[in-house]
This record gives C-alpha cells, structure tokens and sequence, in this order.
C-alpha cells in the first residue's frame, strides 16, 4: 500500500479515536450532529426477507448484441426482496470488496455503511475490504479493512474520503486478469461497484468475466451521479443528485434574491452537469429563473448558437419593457454539445489543430466550412482562444473548460447593443457569471440521500448474500415513507443497449437524458412564460436538516413518480 | 413614483394576501419557516428604559477637523439604555424614515422590522416610510409607508428588496436641500441610514446639516456590510458579515472535501471583501484550509507578487512531499490592493493609459517604470489583458474585476514548472478556481443575524424617540445571552478621522482592517503552519436554523470578545 495513498484517506480516520463518539478536533458541530442521524430502513430489510425472481428481462436496445457481449449474465430476472423466510445462506461469513468509481456524490460513504451494517446484522463474523482509490484499487490490491471504527465516522458525512475514488476502468484482458488475482487473493464473495452509468457498464462486465472465469465473486452496482443521468423504472434516481441540486438551488435562490435587490444584473449560472440538464431542470423547478436552457430541448429543436442568444435577447427586451433589468439564467455544463453547429465546428477544430499550427495571419481557418467559420467569427475572443489553446493530451478541445455562461453574457451584450441602436430595446444589461459545481458534490447528504444510499447499501449486502450478481441494486417506492421503500436487483444488463465504435460493438448504459414529454419538463413548461416576465423567485434556502422541512424530496423524483 | 422602481419591489408584497401567514405560491418552505422564527429582545428593550448619556467623544483621528466640519454634533456622549422610568416623549406619534444604502447584507429587513415593531410597541400611531432605492429615495421623496401587511412577509427574509437599496450620495448642497425638502414635505421626526463606513459618514453629515438648519429630524446610523470592516468598541461587527462568512464556509467546506477526496485539484477560493480581509480570516477560522492570504498581512511585509507567489509555491511542494497534491487556498478578493508594487504600477497604467493608444508594438509600455514593466511581464496574458480592457468610465483600471484566483493559478504553475525542472519540486498542480460573492449577500439570515439587527433596530427606534441624533445604533455583550446585550448609540463622530482630497478635508469613518494583532489573526497565525501541511479541514455544514448548532456565533467575533 502506498504511503501517500494511505495519507490521502487515513486524516480523518486516524485523528478519530474509535469509542470518542465525537470528533470535534476534526468535525464541525453540524458534521457531529450528523454522525447520530438515524438511518431508518425499509420495512422489507428490517424484518426477515427472502428473494424473489421476476420474469427474465431484456435489453434497453440491441437484445441480440448485448446478449452475445454477455452470455454469461444477460436476461437474468429482478430479484425482489418481499417479507419471508429464506433459510439458503443464512449464518454464512462473507468477503466483499467495495469500490467508489468516479466522480463524487454525496451519500456514498452511506452506501459503504449500509452494506457493513448488513454484514454485520445478518452474516456476522463476515469482513468488508474498502478497496482505495477507485477501480486501480482492485487491480492493485490495494484496500483497507472495514471495521466500525473506521466506518462510523463517514456516517452521513459527505465526500468520498473513507476510501477515496478513481476513474480507472476495468476493461483491457489485462486489467480482467488482475482483478481476478485479487479476487481469487482476497477469496471475494462478492463486490459492490457504487458509479456512474460507465462504472455500472463495467460493474457487469465484470459479473460476465468472474463467472465465465468460474470465479465465486458476484458483482453488485449501485447508481451514483449528482447529474441525475443514470436512472430506469427501477432505478428511479441516482444518489447525490438531491443534494447537489439542493446545494445549488441554496445559491441560486441567494442571487436572485440579490438581483432583485440590486436590480441591475443578470446573472448567468452554469450549472454542473454536462452529458444532460437533469440539474439545471430540477435547480429550475425549485427556484424559478426568468431563462432555464434545457441541453435536450436546444439539441431537439436543432437550435443554433444564434437562437439561443436571441432567445435570451428577446425575455431580457420583453423585462426591459416591463422595468426589469435584472434576471437569473440558468445554463447546464453541456450546452454547446447539444447545439449542433457547435459539435460541427469543435470537431473541424479538432480535425485541423492535430494538423496544422495556428498561424497568426489565420490562414488555418480557411480550412474550416464556411458554416463553422462564420460561427466561430460569431464567438466572443475568449472564447475562439479557448477553443484553440485550451486542449486536452490527445489535442482535442476541453468542451467541459468552456465557459459558456462568460461566452453568452458576451454574445448577449453584443445582440443587445444591436437592438438599441434599432431603437427595440431601451434597457440597461450588466451579466454577472457563475459556475456552481464542485461545492455541491460534496455537501452534507441530505436526509434522502443518506436514508436512500444507506438502503441501497443494506440492499446490495442482502443480493450479494442471495448469490445475486450482475444486478444493480435498486430503491423504490420512493414517494411512500421510508417504511414502504421497495428494495431488489435490476439486470445491468437491461439497462443496455450498444453503441458501434472503431467497427465493433461496444456495450452501454444509456444516460437517462431530460424527456421533453417527461412529467418534470412538461412542469416547468407550462411555467416558464410566467417565470420569464413575472418574478416568481423562490429561495429554497440552505439544506435543513432537522424540522419539517428536511425530509422533502426533490421536485424531479416526486413529479417523476407521479407523487 | 416611477412604475419600474414600484414594480422591482412590489413582487414580494403583492403577491402576499396580509392575512393569509403564510405565502406558499412566493415563498420556500425553509422560506416561510423562517416568517415565525421568535426575535428575543435584549431584556433592557423589553422593559421599560431611560436613556443615559456618557462622557463627550472625541475622533478617531485628527478632533479638531472633525470638530469643524461637525460644529452641531461633534463630541455628543454616547446614549446608553438602561432600565428604568422615562417621562420623555411618551405618547408621542413619531413621524420616521428609513433607508437601505449600499450592498446587501443579510438583516436589513429585521432592521426595519426593529425600527417598525417599536413604534408599534411604544409610540402608537407613528409612521415608518420606507425610501426606495437607498438615498436617490430620499432625495426624490420616493416612499412606501410600511405597514405590518408590508412589512411582516421580509421578517427573517434575506436581501433588501423590502425597499430596495442604492449608491447614491447625499453630499452636495443640492442634494442636502433635496433630503431637507423630504424631511420638512413628510414632517419627518427622524430618519434611519442601514449602510456601511460611507453611508453611516453620509449619514452623520445628515444629521449635522438638518441640525444647523433647524430641522427637528434626527439621524441614526445602523452598522452593515458583510465585510465586516465597520465595527468598534462599542460596534462590536456589522450585520450581515455572520451569515455571509457561514454561507461562504458551507462551500469552502464542501470544496475541500472534495479536494481531499479527489485528491489531485488545489482550488484557489477568492471571497468577497475589498478593502478588509476578514470574510477570509474567518472563513479560514471556520474551516481550516491550508493556505489562506489576509491583505493586511501582505500589505505590513511589503510583500511582493512574487513572494505570495513563492509562499503558495512553497507550501505545495512541501505537500507534495507528503504525497497531497491537493488543497484550498484562500484569497480575499482585495488582495492586489495590499501589494504596494501592484498598485503602482495599476496607476501607472491608469496616467497612461488615459493618454496614449494602446498599439500593437508595444511602445506605450515604454512608459511604465523599470519595476512597473517588469512586473506587468511577469502577469499572465489574461490578466495583462484584463488590466488593459476593463475599465471603468473613467478609464481607471477595476481591480475588483481582476480575477486574481486565476492569476494566482497561472502565476504559481508557472513557478513550479521552474521547480519542476531544477527537481526541487515533483508533484501534479491542478488548480480550480472559485469566487464566493454574490451568493452569501443575500441569504436567509443566520439566528445571530435575525436578533442582532432587530435589536439595532428596535434600538435606534428607542435613540430617535429620545431625540437623538449623529448616532450609530450599537448592541454590545454579544458573547452573552441575548436577554444581556446593551443597547446605545455611539457619535458617528467619535469613529471618524479625516482624509485629505484635492486639498480639502474630509470626514470619514476608518475602515477596520484585520489587526495583526488583534485575536482572530493570532489564533490563525498559531495554527496555519499546521493547517498548511496537515490537513485539519473543518466542513461547517449549511446554517441551521433550528438546533443546538443554530445559535453559534461567528469566531471573529467570539475571538474578539474574549469569548
């Protein structure tokens, strides 16, 4: 085990004496309050369970293919835990592995505490191995051993810090092989993947490798994103993305506050979240912004750069004349992959500046269509420098570096100033911009996150100890009371379909994306006219965690299930 | 009225039936809690008082220029409440105003709330007006008479949308005959200024002016601003600095989690705070980041760019070393304020700048000093950029424009690129950048908040009804129970020094830095070499409004009570 990683993760731990109770050297009284939060369980996971199959499943697309990628695991049934007896199993010592893949979301040091504490209720004397730093972890063998004194702290506790993460794949024969040698190493029963929509992929080709190599271990996923991408019927959300919306609605409530106090800005804020605009969608919802630009409405209406400014343009006139000179737009990460016209220019881009070097007098550019080159003449010159310096190792253009609020204030400002001296437009525009990301992957979980990531855990323990693998674990019922939470495993391989690259087929999880005819969209269209010219503002205010108003769940969920 | 101010501030109340209690269709849960939220009053307020004066004031600097520019007001004694029988003025109907000037700050509205609930208490039938948009209200007689329907839905609420707020200035004879106008069309009895440094200066030269005209309206100031530079003895903070700093901590909290758990970013954090560093120190003291740079300290050893450079260079290899390669570095938002060689060569570029054209060649950077040029080479092109472009209308510089989380990323990486190559230094830099400000002025105000600013305000009620005047309201004992605090007005006067402007004297309240010897700062000097290279990070959680963690107040202030 490398030192530096054991540094890394061991602050926290090694400053907590384990029958302390309190850390107050290393935790704020509100993250001591946490630690005493009750985990209440779904009634199925309190009392005696036992397992039951559904019908055999298929596939999100492409049945045959992901059939051939996975003969081993594919159509398996859902298995649904109901109140009963099972005798198979019981009193069994287990060895899991658990690993955090990917970007944080808070709850997932919940998840960890939810399949220890099942460990230990229901297959005592069985041992959790935490393995370091994401997916290398397992391929290094490199893990710490989870014993209450280590857990107990992370409890509710944002962060991925107990055993870190990592964005390492599991994919080359190479990298297979060496995940067995730790599984066969460790004597694995089974392994909890807790990751996105790509960790989950993985987490099944996994199940398909262990079992066609005759290993024992299962492989269990678990679904985490603060994007809100990675959802199904039975998988109704993701864990984190509560709270990171709640985090970010918390500050954007503030600056419309502030703009209507001011009444001179426009505040433009990006939000984190590229591949959709789940977040922006809900962080709309729960605080009601003049502008929301949803990624897949602008990529279904095949909008341009240009329709989005005027867009933008037209609701800041249309306030002007109202006597507002102030607003609040929200803008998701990935805007400009959802515009066409951008996709073309950036791969033109790509296409060019692996070839030619960027001459001064611009003669590179006449290489690009004339389409492209009109709309990078359009672009702010931050931007086409950007576009052109900022670049990741394979010379590709870092889209997730752009920012895109600082390119539309500009491209805004510019339009305006068009429309003035036309004489349609007599209002002051001053933009302010925001990026909110980071500061809300970490939070706190909120009361949902932690009670739903704590059963998501407690409910992976449970698949693994019926021998279940390839299945994602799977929380339901989610507008009931927690009592009346559903828990059960999905085929990960029903959560598939294939998309071709370099001639073969290759298998995916296809991101959930905003549904122009879902519940949660159709809500805030119907809204969204009023929301433009009337100020509806709404502070949601910061994330509450006791009194009345800590237990509610987040606008897309509860639209989503019809609650 | 003007229809666009009306509609800026009509939003809220509009929409709020005065009977309903709660405002479901304007406002959030958290939001409508907060309307019930009980304000205790300091027991001297609860009961009958007296007023009673202290000895005469002087200045804080230079008495005899404060004593002729205030020859009315100059030298009053400090007015303390104290329990007992006052005769005076009972009974009587008071005709009041109140405005809102500057920034916001969270509390202005409890401040009102104060000011109305006690007339209500203790002189019935009395009027509040509130003047929209800040001091341009008073000088137009643009009004809205408050009344409890008005009033009650911004209890506990953040922002200043109440009324509104603004920048203007009362200070030209034109402008005193204006605000005199207003006093003498409403009769006004007396009038109170919420605002910062400049508006409580403003603010006593309000009272001086009405007093030598004869006017009976007194002039009470109230102490805001988040940037917590306005405070004293007698004034131990300034409202709006305890919740803003939570706010911002909430996030530095969160960042650093995910900086810990991520393991591979430093995220540069430029907060809020021009001219005074403590939102930073504060912030710091909350949560414990490993590099944190207070503008005082910078500006007392003369330091250069190219030491804090060094500095935060130095602390990331000696972390490297220690196997993180990762942290949070704070940066108060003024810091290119405190560097001597910045500032000069910011006015060279703005004497040049004003007279020559910027060409390509370069030549008008001839003009800048040896130590200026050298110094512009060393900036990152960015940042050369901005200084050249952004401008005011003046063609000044803005330096609050200058993004120095940014410069500082650059200019460090730079530095370790150096380090790199001589393998003095063999870690990963990433840096992320962040700027906390908007965000934390307009939040819901924390508990401390909420009760500091409707003491101030239902005490300058109290200074107005006893007829005073060139006070600034001042609540004191704020270490003890609420029931405990005092309750006085301080003479404006005896916070003033004078500055010299084109030859002319001219009043002003010193701004209170951070004092390098004062508490705060030396708790944090004794502990940053350990926050530096361990990593004792504290995640302070959102402001709780109800529970044992809801009352705490901020360590600045516990710091500089003794407390």
């Amino acid at each position: 085990m490398a030192a530096a990683t054991l540094v890394v993760n061991g602050d926290v731990a090694a400053l907590k004496a384990p029958s302390a109770g309190r850390y107050a050297a290393v935790y704020s009284e509100v993250q001591n309050s946490r630690l005493d939060h009750p985990l209440p369980l779904p009634s199925v996971l309190k009392n005696r369970f036992k397992v039951v199959d559904g019908p055999p499943s298929s596939a999100a697309g492409n049945p045959d293919e992901i059939a051939k990628l996975f003969p081993c695991v594919f159509g398996q049934p859902s298995a649904n835990l109901v109140p009963g007896d099972s005798s198979d199993n019981s009193g069994q010592k287990l060895k899991i592995g658990v690993v955090l893949s990917g970007g944080q979301a808070p709850g997932g040091h919940n998840v960890i505490s939810g399949i220890f504490d099942y460990l230990q209720d229901r297959c005592k004397g069985s041992t959790l191995y935490g393995f370091r730093g994401g997916p290398a972890g397992i391929m290094k063998c490199k893990y710490v051993v989870l014993t209450p004194e280590y857990i107990y702290p992370y409890r509710n506790q944002g962060g991925f810090d107990m055993i870190a993460s990592g964005r390492d794949k599991i994919e080359t024969p190479e990298q297979f092989k060496l995940a067995q040698e730790t599984a066969i190493k460790l004597d694995l029963d089974g392994l909890v993947v807790i990751g996105g929509d790509d960790s989950n992929t993985n987490a099944c080709l996994l199940a398909e490798n262990f079992r066609s190599a005759n290993l024992k271990t299962k492989v269990i996923g678990c679904p985490k994103t603060i994007d809100g991408d990675l959802k199904c019927k039975e998988v109704p959300t993701s864990f984190g993305f509560d709270t990171a919306c709640k985090i970010y609605a918390e500050m954007i409530g503030n600056v419309m506050i502030d703009a209507r106090s001011t009444g001179k800005y426009y505040h433009f804020v990006r939000l984190m979240g590229r591949a959709a605009s789940h977040i922006t969608l809900e962080c709309a919802l729960q605080t009601h912004p003049n502008i929301t630009l949803i990624g897949e409405e602008v990529a279904a209406k095949k909008e341009t750069l240009k329709n989005v400014t005027d867009y933008i343009a037209d609701v800041i006139c249309k306030r002007a004349e109202l006597g507002y000179n102030y607003g609040v737009i929200l803008i998701p990460e990935g805007l400009i992959d959802f515009i066409p016209e951008v996709q073309q220019l950036i791969s033109e881009l790509n296409e060019i500046l692996a070839h030619e070097t960027v001459d001064e007098a611009g003669v590179w550019k006449k290489k690009l269509t004339s389409q492209s080159a009109q709309l990078f003449e359009l672009l702010p010159p931050a931007i086409q420098e950007q576009l052109m310096l900022e670049r990741d190792p394979h010379g590709n253009v870092q889209v997730a570096k752009i920012e895109t609020e600082k390119m539309l204030i500009q491209m805004v400002e510019t339009e305006l100033e068009v429309r003035k001296q036309g004489s349609g437009y007599k209002g002051q525009f001053k933009g302010q911009s925001h990026f909110f990301g980071y500061e809300g992957r970490c939070g706190l979980p909120s009361n949902f996150d932690a009670t739903y990531c704590y059963a998501l855990g407690y409910g992976a323990g449970a698949l693994l100890q019926s021998g279940k693998t390839g299945l994602i674990s799977s929380v339901g019922n989610l507008a009931a009371p927690v009592a009346e939470w559903t828990v059960s495993g999905t085929a990960l391989t029903s959560l598939m379909d294939v998309e071709r690259r370099h001639g073969k087929f290759k298998p995916v999880i296809k991101k959930a994306m905003v549904e122009l005819d879902g519940a949660p969209f159709k809500k805030f269209v119907s809204m969204r006219e009023e929301w433009a010219l009337k100020n509806r503002y709404l502070n949601p205010g910061p994330i509450q965690f006791v009194g009345p108003t800590s237990d509610k769940l987040n606008h897309t969920l509860l639209l989503e299930l019809g609650a």
